[in-house]
């Protein structure tokens, strides 16, 4: 049984703060300071060069990608991290359909959905517009992905957990159903990743992508990591073809050769720094059951539903009710929900906003309990009941959401 | 005039090194532990989500870009920070191939030289061969690029300091040849920034491109920079387009639309902490002279030159003579390179190696005077002399050399 007590001691969490948007930005792990400054000091420091073998910090996307793979259901050795998610998404929609095109020449359609993160979508417009050669990205609602599944399509790329709504895509049929017409996935985790179970290998996906700043607790700006099934691993060509993804960096050939399988998604040189806060980070998942972490994320998430509904006149669910549809966080949508938002940070409650209507509040078991969750609501019944949020401050739009 | 004793009281160095390596990875600058431990602690740690308004994060690419561009002659708001010399590499390359083939389709030429990096060889293949439409990678000798210049060539692709042998490209003067023949360019800086006088507004490059964990200090795998001559700025495709670079990233809107000028070249989420530690690297530059720099760098490396000569035999110089014709950096070959640059190394004396033959001194004036480089020497001398690197233990191939 996980101890949630004990994880939740991990993190730092300023006074008078209940932090509801780790599916934004995790909190601090107490132990990630530390370790970036033995890393600055003994590493960088004292090391030097010399870091790059000593300090191991070579092999650290290998070796942090493992720690994550074991979260997301990816063997050891299919996954590395490196660069942004945007960054992993184009590798993976680059590579995958490479793959397609070779063996299907006709197939044409990107599928994704309204749903999808946006740089999602801006990542496969751009990679098809530099492609010029009849790629179409096809963006359907969230429900009709499945439906649009057909022999025209060379990849999905979806998000498994919508940003906006939490509403959770089912990876495992609709991988299934995208291979059954010949196509191939990409599943973009980035709300996935240590918020539900992911089980990447049983689902048979093609390839995967995700960020750790969320709820891995990397830090902002964290590196992303990319997965790619081993039946895949040795036929991908990288389209971002670094040196670090070369099958030997350091005999400087002038002419490019793949790294084996994982490795040749690395592009260029790896960021230590934020490698060290990450894997730091990765440590307050030694002993946690994801099984747990779901079962107490549904609960926190259908306590948090059951209060603002008694309590919170006006507002209305845009996540949905049934938690096993749901990621780790529930949205409400109201017309003035901006400045509602903003009004719950200045006492202390904090979620975020997404346009154009959408409070969202993320609920991470490992630092969030029911008595957070009850508190929080406390403070959205006083904010909607008086009409505190009504005030000009509330409705300066930040350039940050 | 610089007051160099103070630049080298910035910098931690261990007891007993000579660091001849900062071509490679620059020293820790004291001022950056602090700087990082508080971007943890009092932003990301206190502020959390709010840190991208209140901490400023948001505008760290941009405002450190500037900063960066203070040291190469960029005029502000054309440099920006970001990803991986690699990434920005692909970028660059794919704007300018996309800017130069919208007014010549006949041109399919990517002139480049064996003395560039070979990661940007590997990235513009990579490209190419993603593009499809038949461009082609060519690389010529070194001082060959010159004559090879001509109206097959799209984009002329080089980098400025050879990372072998420190040789200097005349910037300015073959821009000018490429832009006569109708070619774009794209120079790397990772020899450069920090190292010598660029002056790329005066130069009128296109695109450049560079690291900053070299001579700008910003440690393992710092952020990247990336040029974008004003002329181009709001034209430029970007090819990686993800959602910092669009000209609304809170809208969340579903298509792309590229931000204002240098902008669009942001792709994800920008790393902070290592941001930060850059940000307090870049304070060593402020009262620095790059004409002084430049002054020292020549005066140390001649000095190098004339001592390894007159005491080192069986070494050869690989390096230009001139020293007006070099980067910051000095290499010598020998047949048991590798050995006698791991007898340096144990004996405290850091360089690299660089296959197959070339060890390789980087000389930085921010912390390295005359002392240093006659020491080095000192222990070379006695290494050559004594035939000290002959042990099976400076023979072992490292992961990194």
């Amino acid at each position: 049984m996980t101890d949630f007590s004990k994880t939740r001691s991990l993190f730092h969490m300023p006074d008078g703060v209940i932090y509801l948007d780790g599916n934004s930005l995790g909190p601090l792990p107490v132990n990630a300071q530390q370790r970036v400054m033995e890393t600055m000091k003994d590493q960088w420091g004292d090391m030097l060069i010399r870091g790059w073998n000593d300090g191991g910090w070579m092999q650290m996307p290998r070796r942090v990608g493992d720690r994550v793979g074991r979260l997301i259901g990816a063997p050891a050795g299919t996954v590395i991290m490196g660069d942004t998610l945007s960054i992993k998404v184009y590798q993976a929609l680059a590579s995958a359909i490479d793959l397609v095109t070779g063996q299907d020449g006709q197939r044409r359609v990107i599928l994704s959905d309204s749903g999808n993160f946006p740089s999602d979508l801006y990542i496969a417009e751009g990679l098809i517009q530099s492609l010029d050669r009849g790629y179409e990205l096809k963006v359907v609602a969230p429900e009709e992905v499945e439906a649009a599944i057909d022999e025209t399509v060379a990849v999905t790329m979806l998000t498994e957990v919508d940003y906006r709504t939490g509403r959770l895509h089912d990876m495992k049929a609709l991988t299934a159903r995208a291979h059954a017409a010949g196509a191939l996935t990409v599943w973009d985790l980035a709300h996935s990743a240590g918020a539900i179970p992911v089980d990447l290998a049983g689902a048979q996906a093609d390839f995967a992508v995700g960020c750790t700043y969320k709820y891995l607790n990397g830090g902002p700006g964290a590196p992303a990591f990319i997965y790619v099934a081993p039946k895949w691993a040795e036929k991908a060509r990288p389209a971002l073809s670094g040196w670090m993804g070369h099958e030997r960096p350091f005999a400087f050939d002038l002419t490019y050769r793949p790294g084996d399988g994982i490795e040749r998604m690395r592009v260029g040189t790896p960021p230590i720094l934020a490698l060290a806060a990450l894997d730091a980070a990765l440590d307050a998942w030694e002993g946690v059951d994801m099984a747990d972490v779901r079962a107490k994320s549904i609960a926190l998430c259908d306590l948090f539903i059951a209060e603002v509904e008694a309590r919170c006149p006006g507002l209305t669910l845009a996540s949905p009710r049934e938690g096993t549809r749901r990621g780790s966080q529930v949205s409400f949508r109201h017309g003035e929900g901006y400045a509602i938002m903003q009004a719950l940070i200045s006492r202390g409650v904090i979620g975020d906003f997404r346009a154009p209507d959408a409070i969202r509040f993320g609920f991470t078991p490992l630092y969030i309990d029911e008595q957070d969750v009850v508190q929080a609501v406390d403070v959205l019944e006083d904010i909607i009941a008086n009409r505190l949020w009504d005030e000009p401050r509330f409705k300066q739009k930040a350039l940050v959401t």
